[in-house]
């Protein structure tokens, strides 16, 4: 069962009261190691995403152009989640220079703190500005599973259609930031950009947004100045 | 978890026993279910597939285009699977004369054999000839979760890009057609058609595929020919 509310509640604690104990511990130590997870990323000066999205809506692409944008000031490290043990998107971060680890999560359909923890292993944090996780593609599973990072942020895709925030709500809740990807598109497709933004405020009311297109760089600039702003923000503390 | 392996073995059966044979009787179970779904929709001489997808790879578009192919020679009904109470996708269907149902899954990420009688309950069979369901936008958690239906259909999207065979295998195993959707986008995406096809041979040989347009309805007929003739077998069955 991948309820994107049972990391709160468990609804068959009417029923069963020993099943539902045994729940609740698994997600208390959830929270538990992505508490710890943040403890080591606020001691070590990072400031770290959790990118969601669903499967091909960019998230790889977006974060290739924030490294082409911040790259030169900044030290990156990417952590990529997979539920196969393909590594297509971590070839491409370190292509560009930057180090990544894969999670593959043997076809589980979101990461979770334990598998951050073990990201966080896997890199080298020292002198690291920067932490991007690109979680599973996946627009239902990933919904308020805390990882430790500082920040979720959801990436839209244009061509998925305007109705995915009344569709796919939860995702959109507890979220810092969305970036609508692939805007380079809009002249093609049937898109009423009021009418998803009019969803997004439902959920969400004020969320940060950026319109933006990986392919044509256009928009990205005020993603990576918003993310420049909370590395600053990290380094100052 | 979603694990798309889970429905056959649980991995933890070598550490706690009683907790493995819970896991296997749901398991079990949801066969169970799937095959007396089945005997009722042959004793209905009803021919019936499941939509699986990402979000916003075009599902109820498909349907709507299927539905105006065929629905002035055969009876069709649709079960709509969704994560949240809205009425989007089944209020399309039922604005297209047919009659639907919706079965919102609270959040989970797939249906299962148990939503799926439920859905056949709340739908008059009688002389249905083609029964659709569409799944919960979802690459990952659908995969090999039997509902009872007779054939298991994936719609990619063009803009999701050519590499997702290989990032989620899971889903394109066992299947019995791929439509390729929104092949209207190619001029404008970065998309390898021999890439994508390379991915699925590997994990599908053989596989029955479509490339289609639900917006220009261009190759919808393939795929309806094709239905056409699975409604004609049930028939003559």
């Amino acid at each position: 069962m991948c309820n994107s509310a049972s990391h709160t509640h468990d609804h068959d604690h009417d029923h069963d009261h020993s099943h539902v104990s045994v729940v609740e511990n698994i997600m208390n130590q959830n929270d538990l190691l992505a508490r710890h997870n943040q403890k080591l990323l606020d001691a070590s000066g990072i400031f770290a995403i959790n990118i969601m999205a669903s499967p091909g809506a960019g998230k790889t692409s977006v974060i290739l152009k924030i490294i082409e944008e911040l790259s030169d000031r900044y030290k990156i490290a990417v952590i990529e989640g997979d539920t196969a043990p393909v590594t297509i998107d971590a070839d491409k971060i370190v292509a560009a220079g930057v180090p990544a680890t894969q999670i593959n999560t043997g076809g589980n359909c979101h990461l979770d703190a334990h598998m951050m923890m073990h990201g966080l292993d896997a890199l080298d944090l020292k002198g690291v500005d920067l932490l991007i996780v690109e979680n599973v593609g996946n627009l239902v599973c990933p919904a308020g599973v805390a990882l430790g990072t500082h920040a979720n942020v959801v990436i839209a895709s244009i061509p998925e259609g305007d109705d995915k925030p009344y569709k796919y709500p939860n995702i959109y809740r507890g979220i810092d930031v969305i970036l609508m990807n692939k805007i380079d598109l809009l002249p093609y497709v049937d898109f009423d950009m009021d009418y998803f933004v009019t969803g997004l405020e439902m959920l969400n009311p004020g969320l940060t947004s950026f319109p933006v297109s990986a392919k044509t760089s256009e928009g990205i600039d005020g993603f990576a100045g918003w993310l420049e702003a909370r590395i600053l923000e990290k380094r100052a503390a």
